[in-house]
Order: C-alpha cells, then structure tokens, then sequence
C-alpha cells in the first residue's frame, strides 16, 4: 500500500488556465469592469418587485426553468419582445427570445454554432476584450475592422472582405457592437448599417451583433438595431447587467427558430437563473423608461466628470474619443507610453485600467490605448482617481509633462 | 451582387446537436427531472427573504460577483460550510466553498480539471444520467462500479480497479454519489466509505463525490461526507436545487484552494445569479432545518404511495430498490420488457419515465430497469400515472399479466 499522502494537483490535466488568485476587493480607483453605480440600484423597488413575484408565482422555482422550457421565464421574454420592439425596431415575441445565463453565454452559444478553430472571423479593431479573449481561446483568427467616430468604416471592411475572399477565406461572422461601441461608445448610422447588411450578404457572412449597451444611449438618437433591419443574416444578443445590474446573470439572445433551437440544444446549464429572471422582469415591466431615463442621465454626468479629468490631468497629451453613452471612455496618449509598463506601478497606486492591448485586435498596436469606466466610481473618485493615474503616469513615462497637482 | 436571401443555418458547423422542439409543456403523469414538490415551496418565506437581502444588499448588485469575488456570495459561502459542517461532518469556511451555477456546473469545472478525451473513468453502474451523458460527450470511457442495496460493492471496486491497472490504465476519477445514490437511493455504510478512500489512495485515483441529494436522506443516518473522512483525495460538490428549488441555479463546491482556484479559472460564467443566491442564503440561514425536516416527511410520503402503487400495479413483476431519502424509485421489470419500447407508447398516454439505458453505464443490460420520481406529482397523480403506466405496459408486452383495474 502506497497510501502515503495524495496531491490531487498531480492529477490535472495539461494546459490549464493558471491558478486565480485569491479575491483581495477592488482597488480604491477601480476603472475597470462593468459595473454599474451602486446609488443607481432601485434596492427598494426591487425589493418589492421580488416578493411581489414571489407570492405570485413561487411554486414554479420547484420546477426547472419554472415549468415554462428552456427559453426563459415566459414573463422575461415577454418584456425583452416590448422593448426590443419599442427601443431597437426589432419585430419579435417571447417566441423569438432565448434567455441566456448574462451575455457571456450569448457569444458562447454563438461562436458554438459557427465557429471551429483555425475559422476566421472579423471583429472591431478596438472590441471587448471578453469577447476576444474568447474567441481567440477557441483558436479563430481575428481580423481587425477599421473604426473611425462612426464605427466600422464600410469602405474598409469592403476591401477587407474582398481581400479575404481572394485569399479563399470566408470569416464565419463579422462580430459587431454597434450601439455604443465597446470601447470607443460610437453608434453606428443607419446608412453604415445597411450597407453592413448589403455585405454580409455579397460576402456571405452571418453578422453576431451584441447590442450589451444599447439601452445606455443617450447623446445620439440611436438608429434600429441590425437585426430589426434585416434578421435573416443577423443574430442579436444583448443584457441586462448594464441598464439593472451585472451581479444579475441575464442576457438574451433574438434569431429564428432554427438558429435560437440550436443554441438551446448547446445551452447546458439547466437553464439561467430564475429569481434574476423574474425579479428584472417584475421591475423592468413597471419602470424600465423612467430608470434608463434617469441611469443614463446619472452616467452622462460621470462621463462629463471623467472628459474633464482626464482634460485637466493629461491635456493635449491624452486623445478621448467621444462616447455616445455607455460607461467607458477610450483614449490615446502618444505613442512613447506603452501603457501595458503603466499596470503594475498604477495597482500600486490603487489604480486600475484596461490597458488597450486586451481591448484591441492588434494589441501592439494599441499600446498607447486604454479604457477608463465610470460607472460605479462617484463623480469624486473619478477626479481623484485620474489625478492620481497622470501621476503615475508621469512619473513613469514624464507623460503629462506637467500635472495638475503642479499646474495649480 | 449574389444578394438573394440567406440562410444563417447554412454556415452552421458540422455536428451540431439536433435542434431542440418547441417547449410543450409538460406531460400529465411526469415521472422525470428532479423537479420538486410545487406546493412545498414556501413562497411567502422567501418573499420575506428576498425582501429583506434586497434592501440590506441590494446596492451590490451594481458590482460583479457583488464585488464579493468570483467564489460566489459571502452570504451563501458561509451557509453552505455552516451546513456541511452540521451536517455532513465537513470542517470548512466560505474560503473553501465555490458556488457553482447548479451542480452541472460543478460536475464540468471538475471534469475540466481532469480529464481529456479518451480517459478512462469510473462511474456507478447505475448512475446520473446527466453526468453519464456529459462524461461521453467529452469522449470519456466510462467503466461501471457494480452497487449493491449499500453503493459501490468495495470488492468489486478493487477488483475492477487492480483489473484496469493491469491494463495500464488509471482512471482519472472515481465519479460517486455516496449518499442517496442516483437511481437507487442508497447510502454507502460508514466502513465502505473508508475503503473507497484506501481504494483511490492505493491506485491513485480522486474521489469525485456529488452530494446532490444528501440533505433528503430520512430513512437511516448517512455517515459523514468522504471529503470529511479524507479531503486529499476528494471534491465535493453539491446542489440547492433538491433541497429547495431546482429552478434556482445554485450549487457548490468544496475542495482545497489549490483545486478550487483552478475550478475558478475555469468558470467563465461572471458568475452565478446573484439573487437566486442572496434568497436561498437568506432562507436557509433561518429556515433550513425546519424546511428539510417538513420536506423530508412530504417525500417519504410520496415515495410509500410510489412504492404501493408500483406494488399494487406491477405485483411481483417490479423489483424496486429500496431508496433512503431522494425523489426517485429505481425498479427492474421481467427481462422480456425492453423498457425503451415503453417510451412512445407511455408518452401518447401522458406518461414520462426515464429508461434505465439512460441512467446505466452499460445501457443493454438496464434495459428493463427504469426510474421514476415522485417530488413533483401528488399522491393523487402518483396513483394514477402509475396505474396508466402499467397499463401502457402490459398493453406493450403482457406485464404485469393483470393489472389493477382488472382485479378489483
């Protein structure tokens, strides 16, 4: 008997994700991440909305995904038909509608169903770095599509296409974000999204549109979403973690039978939770206009306090761009600081960014890049926290040349 | 421009699961799922509950993982290592508890840890159909341990073990469900448990033990948790949903950090619904033994009417296993009845079983055996869709020769 101790580690298999470390909080100037403002959750209301549904229709939770199948809680798919139709042009009932466990689970139950590894597929020059990482885990080839204020510029995504093409390749989909584009917050117009459309067709390539912040639009009219202009080369996801809560795990996800069946058949995970579904639906059936009317005029005003810290703090130096909503603003310093050099000693300061490496398709490219996300910061924080990164900053790369703190 | 029409299915990988159907409700005698019993859910309490949570911790919703890390809600943590503490021998804190999204969750993350296609594992002859099917959709050998009316027969167990090592091969895991095992309701005795645990230390094989179903033991007292008699060798996961709801998508985890923080790496989920937790640990933390207790007493009441009424329907022709707690009865019928040709004809009745092939390593040989459970019906129901399911049964194959209806 060799029973002399076991190391279970012995037994892993090769190539794992290395060790996560111990959760240790968020650093005092956290930057990063989706969260949403604290101040903003309805605690109260959904306090009420949560025992109101609950004495109405508790008894369903003793049955997997409440008795009502695998798509979502039927009352939750209701109210993701209603908005859609009133908020993104989109034409579609609860039939239309997969809930999904957060928007995560969208883009995987997509990429399951058109994508292999070694596939090509295009994405945003600057994208999420959630759905790249993924994406590039699966082993795709990513190629990156020009953006300007706008979002992609379709004159460069023809040629790019056709390039392809000459090269025999066609990527599985094109995955866009137009509506508050994640990390640049441009919206893109309607001319640009009908001749998105034309392409994917000429081309032959599905478009996986993630409409994740949509609702957060408030300094542009936003123009339908692509899917409401043409759903038959069109998947859309979306999310309830940026208009309520991203504690709450709920996207959804809008295509046809035959390809919303077959995400459900890749769907594995008994379905998504029910209380989140039934409490965002009890309270975003009753007040989804009057809270994203006043969420996204709390968050104008914390984009505001963060274009003008970062103007304060870093001026000419730094070069934002300009989002039409959301909770992330995206900017340039000058080529000579690599801000991947500016993550450790910035955690030392309390500070944490999303260098723009992680965000973008050509991450060397990037490397004078990074996101800032206002949402959960207070409007002081926000000074504080830039202030105190254009230190670091400076003393790390003498870019600003001169702070603030100096200047006054 | 070839713009006429497109098909989204047309770019569908190659070996996708079949679609899915339409959700059509479910039928009138459902006999699978581990649903539990609607009218024992108690939804006034948790309205109260989820009421309360809300309103003190509402405002964390706005974070990710309610900024508590990615391990799951502090809250719920220290419930489930209070509980297994209590209850299943374990010495934990929240440090060594990751809440999953449902047990299945579990059952991946631990599966990702240790296996690759093509290993070899061993799992209970009869066994969790949803683990059975999962371990060979990632291409597993799965070698059956034989049970007896106690669990895996320790004999056998080395046996198969010593046989399998001759051959060179190690399983990467021993699968196990000790305590009310699935399907057949057991409860592996205090000195087997021991064995087990010198088995996988001698081969050098890892426990991997799901307690899904211990908190609906009543009908002997379960030894403690393997993971209590030895966590070297051991992970431990667990589930709410038999205890409470299954429609709540919460389980848990147990294992060393040097496992767990590679359990984490692995979920890529952002987390699990932060309600479904908040509620079940504000319940539970008051409410969990009373609840367990009046819940146990409505299922041992059901399972006698079950008994009775398979007794009753089936006399002699049905050799069922005697469960100590769960929501399931596991009987054999003669060897002439091919329980999958029941299938069709039992649902045109309204009847859903699940076929022993489905819940059996070696599929063939379970082929008269099958498994009905008995949380969700009422007695009522039990009666009748017992008695339909019989006669759809001797309908099919002439067994049992008389039915009830025809006695009386």
């Amino acid at each position: 008997m060799n029973d002399v101790g076991f190391d279970l580690t012995q037994h892993f298999v090769p190539g794992l994700p290395e060790p996560t470390p111990r959760f240790g909080g968020f650093p005092p100037y956290n930057f990063i991440g989706g969260h949403n403002d604290p101040v903003q959750i309805p605690s109260e209301a959904l306090a009420e909305a949560a025992a109101r549904v609950l004495r109405r229709e508790g008894s369903k939770l003793a049955m997997y995904n409440l008795a009502q199948g695998p798509q979502g809680y039927a009352g939750l798919r209701d109210f993701v038909a209603l908005k859609l139709s009133g908020h993104r042009g989109i034409a579609c009932t609860r039939d239309d509608v997969l809930i999904t466990s957060g928007s995560g689970q969208g883009i995987d139950l997509v990429a399951r169903l058109l994508v292999q590894p070694g596939d090509t597929v295009v994405m945003e020059e600057f994208t999420y770095g959630g759905a790249l990482t993924k994406f590039r885990k699966m082993g795709l080839n990513v190629a990156g599509a020009k953006l300007d204020e706008h979002g992609i510029r379709m004159d460069a995504l023809e040629a790019q296409l056709a390039a392809l093409q000459a090269q025999g390749k066609t990527p599985k989909f094109i995955y866009t974000i137009p509506t508050i584009q994640n990390p640049t917050g441009s919206v893109l117009p309607l001319e640009r999204r009908h001749q998105l459309i034309a392409l994917s067709k000429r081309f032959g390539v599905p478009i996986f549109e993630d409409e994740c912040y949509a609702d957060l639009t408030w300094a542009t009219e936003a123009p339908p979403a692509l899917y409401a202009l043409d759903p038959s080369c069109v998947i859309h996801i979306g999310s309830f973690s940026k208009s309520l809560a991203p504690a709450l795990r709920v996207g959804y996800a809008v295509a046809g039978w035959p390809v919303l069946s077959r995400m459900l058949s890749c769907k594995s995970d008994g379905g998504t939770g029910a209380l989140d579904q039934m409490v965002i639906a009890e309270y975003f059936s009753a007040h989804f206009d009057d809270h994203i009317t006043h969420l996204n005029g709390v968050l104008a005003g914390k984009l505001a306090a963060m274009q003008e810290a970062v103007a304060a703090e870093f001026g000419t130096a730094a070069e934002p761009w300009t989002p039409r909503g959301g909770i992330f603003l995206w900017f340039r310093l000058p080529d000579s600081v690599d801000v991947r050099k500016l993550v450790k000693p910035a955690a030392d300061a309390g500070i944490a960014f999303n260098p723009g490496p992680e965000w973008a398709v050509d991450g060397e490219a990037a490397k004078s890049h990074l996101r800032l996300c206002f949402a959960m910061p207070s409007v002081e924080v926000i000074r504080e926290g830039v202030a105190a990164f254009a230190k670091v900053c400076r003393e790390q790369t003498g870019i600003p040349a001169i702070s603030r703190n100096v200047q006054h």
